[in-house]
């Protein structure tokens, strides 16, 4: 199994604390480094043993990449070209790179245009992962147990590097599975950037309402679920929404029209198709729970 | 605190099934008579210990009216009319009515056709608590426990049967409030009846891909979350969501143009609006959250 002698993470909240936790805590990795915007994070991830040593974008942290084994970018998205230029001058001959950005085209012609002669040890990855929480605080070391990591390796990908990457998320505990950098965003609009954007948009209207304090109050754990992921981080969606739009938009459009043929459903009374909608849906949706889990909600 | 001699619980679903085991359990209520539609639904329940007599809608059940002290009708909202039909001309004159139906404009009309002399001790009423499992089997004595449960009683209604059914509710561990009709609907339209429409609606959408097996693969605990409402039972939301249309399809409108300006601000690429709108619903969300459980998630 691969050891990683210098881990820098760029990027130390949820998703990079985690990373870092697990490859620490599974002697996957001997020592990490932290860099990430803000100070009091970046001390909060030392303080609870996240980092070894932590910087902020303003101190000079470039010194450590000349020997770094592997830089794992998890900010987010947003962020990730001016880091990709930010690093490029300063890794070492050997360093690998990966990331865990949530959209994966946008990084690839990023790391494309910015990583030069580093691109074939860059692997672009997805960790499907989380929580509606953020920062260092919420990380943990089995965030990526028995979850799915995508890689999206380009024609240039050193072969090494990719596998090396890929023994790294297996010690974190996740199985590794590789995908078209296209594919990757189609599929994670639908299951992920759609729903987010849904749940944000019906606590939007909900809380624009007159009686919107009413129907707070009333609301009970069914809006409670439904609704989850609008307590995810605003700043990193809007990116990711942004970053994914073409795909985001086609599923939006698609889904609108759903909903305009529900209303038809609804003006016309059509209990029968309504009852086939909710029946194709409630199977769709329990055949998928079986096989993920053997039946139980988690 | 009320005592009900004789209880009859017309549809032992879940939420039938769990205000039977409630009422017993605390010794609000000495025996149980279940009716319903499936015969091994009741066999369930009668096995179960929730009644303690039960009948399908086919046998001679009328006849357990005259003497009942409460009748709760929880069958499938669309039920309702031809269950009050059914009940009237054997009801007691001390007979109580209540209902558990999810929406109570349509309920409240039937009850004022149908109910003749007896509509003054018919309390409508909607406990906000439920899972997406649904029978006997799904039934719990603590189903109600800390839960909302709205009562909509009419100006007919007598202050006593108000009084001894919110007692039943209390005995059961929920709290009562009091809400018109029309209001009731109108806010539970935007808190259950649209989140449920539209959790069917995305997995129907999901599922007519052409990469729906892939779209499932990579679909993590947010979609899981976000589509829990999609395993609701099919019939019964086909009944509330055409009881309740007028206000479903005004929030559904509306919730259509938020998508839309949402998808206005992808397509100009207009960063700063979408956080705006992100962070209000993130900070509406969790002001929600933090106010009805000090910020824990359940």
């Amino acid at each position: 199994m691969v050891r990683i002698g210098k881990l820098v993470v760029i990027g130390v909240g949820l998703i990079g604390g985690s990373f870092a936790l697990a490859m620490k805590r599974s002697g996957g990795a001997e020592s990490v480094v932290g860099v990430g915007r803000g100070r009091s994070n970046i001390e909060a991830a030392h303080r609870l043993g996240i980092v070894d040593r932590g910087f902020v974008l303003d101190d000079a942290w470039t010194a450590e990449l000349g020997d770094a084994d592997l830089v794992f970018l998890a900010p987010p998205v947003g962020q990730m070209p001016s880091l990709l230029a930010a690093i490029a001058p300063h890794l070492g001959l050997q360093t690998l790179i990966t990331d865990a950005g949530s959209t994966k085209q946008d990084v690839v012609a990023a790391a494309r245009t910015l990583l030069g002669s580093a691109l074939p040890r860059f692997v672009p990855g997805h960790p499907i992962a989380g929580t509606e929480h953020s920062g260092a605080t919420a990380a943990f070391d089995a965030l990526f147990r028995d979850k799915q990591v995508v890689l999206t390796p380009l024609l240039e990908t050193d072969a090494t590097a990719l596998t090396r990457v890929a023994e790294c998320w297996t010690r974190c505990g996740a199985t590794v599975r590789r995908l078209d950098p296209a594919r990757h965003d189609a599929i994670l609009s639908a299951v992920s950037h759609l729903p987010h954007t849904l749940a944000f948009a019906l606590i939007a209207d909900l809380a624009a309402r007159a009686d919107a304090n009413d129907c707070f109050d009333l609301a009970g754990t069914g809006l409670r679920d439904f609704t989850r992921l609008a307590s995810s981080h605003p700043g990193m969606w809007r990116d990711i929404c942004l970053a994914n739009r073409d795909a985001l938009r086609r599923d939006l459009a698609s889904y609108r029209d759903r909903l305009q043929r529900i209303d038809a459903l609804l003006d016309a009374r059509d209990g029968e198709a309504l009852l086939a909608l909710f029946t194709r849906a409630h199977s769709a949706r329990d055949a998928w729970v079986e096989r993920q889990s053997g039946g139980d909600e988690v």
